[in-house]
């Protein structure tokens, strides 16, 4: 049996409980930390699982899956994912592959960025089509980015932007990086004020809304998202201002 | 000093490491369950936090939030929610009111439904904006989610539709009222295949990919989401096939 276990956003301890148990009654437990940036420790997790904890890279659960799933088809794993897991779409096709050869798995979900955005005090429903700022060496398609965020903006949405990351490479798109890009694209403007999220979830949260020249000027922690907001509600106005 | 605790989607075992201990270390323990359906136990949530839970209705977080307010003040509370505590858009206005006053608060993220439907194996980066089919008596604006839908098909992209609720006076939005709402509205026809999500993250987890007019026949159990998919990705059609 394979257990795709949540590990949420902010640190070890934001394991639940029904994750512990799992983690508790399993043969090995598995950990992959190149999807996102997470900012927990390995030691800890390990003391309150009370088991060893193997890294995970990307090649294993990639071209080296078939060792996984063979592992999983008589034995229990879980494998500790950061956020929600199914939200980097690269962990769907274990899940697909688990159910091709009939072995059995479980999802826990646990929280994501892409949840925990309202702590900006934005409103969910009022968020259009999500789009990922890429990494300079990995910009193929920026138009689908451009028309997305376009789009949202003429509908009077929010967009939220992640910002990718290569963790193995060590390559990240910083926050300042990332608003060069939209302003070099220009579907954002000096002027236009940004909501920026850093590390949400954890207690180094910052939160910013601020224009996009005064937050080139910033040095922020990853991980971090940016949203570029559509028409704003009075109540999300009122929390914004009081940031 | 307070902390508004996301409860997640699935039961009692669903909270965090965190949130045990600030539970634990609080004065007093409150949970509010008129947002969502939540399928935990609260006697095992009092034993395992080892502490009695005041169950909060609509007007003690809404016209009598003052009070929780002065509590606040001088004690350290946790406020349980269902899922990710401010997806709920009403609890945004109880941060807002700490932000006012003064009040050190807290926020600790949970798993939502919002990024749980990856499970479905969408990506959610093909969501549009997200809507709420209201209850019956709800239904003042049909127009805005009517429109959303199309944009959002317009655009290629999968329509998340939330069931409103309204705990408090057992009234639910089933999914078969839900399809009749798109069906009357002409956003879908009874031929067009939709994704239906119940209970995701627990045991008794359904996923469907079926057409309108076969999820009309079915009595299905709540929670409960639909979504209206855009153009399907080669990997979201395979993952679908399979269920």
């Amino acid at each position: 049996m394979l257990v795709l276990a949540g590990l949420g956003i902010s640190d070890e301890k934001g394991i639940t409980l029904e994750e512990l148990e799992e983690a508790r009654n399993s043969d090995l437990v598995f950990l992959e930390l190149y999807t996102s940036i997470w900012h927990g420790s390995i030691k800890n997790l390990e003391r309150i699982i009370g088991k060893e904890i193997q890294i995970l890279k990307r090649k294993d659960l990639e071209e080296e899956v078939h060792k996984i799933l063979k592992l999983a088809s008589h034995k229990k794993i879980v494998i500790f994912v950061p956020g929600d897991p199914l939200v980097a779409t690269t962990h769907s096709s274990i899940i697909l592959e688990c159910m091709k050869s009939g072995i059995k798995f479980k999802v826990i979900h646990n929280s994501s960025i892409v949840s925990a955005i309202c702590e900006t005090g934005l409103h969910i429903y009022k968020f259009g089509q999500t789009v990922t700022i890429p990494l300079r060496e990995r910009i193929i398609e920026a138009n689908s980015i451009i028309n997305a965020i376009i789009e949202n903006k003429r509908r009077g949405l929010h967009t939220l932007c992640l910002l990718d990351v290569d963790v193995e490479n060590n390559r990240y798109v910083e926050v300042k990086e990332a608003v060069r890009f939209l302003l070099e694209n220009r579907v954002i403007d000096e002027d236009e004020k940004l909501v920026v999220g850093c590390c949400l979830g954890s207690v180094q949260k910052r939160i910013l809304w601020k224009k996009a020249s005064e937050v080139l000027l910033l040095n922020l922690p990853l991980p971090a998202i940016i949203v570029i907001p559509g028409n704003l509600h009075f109540s999300e106005r009122e929390m914004l201002e009081k940031l």
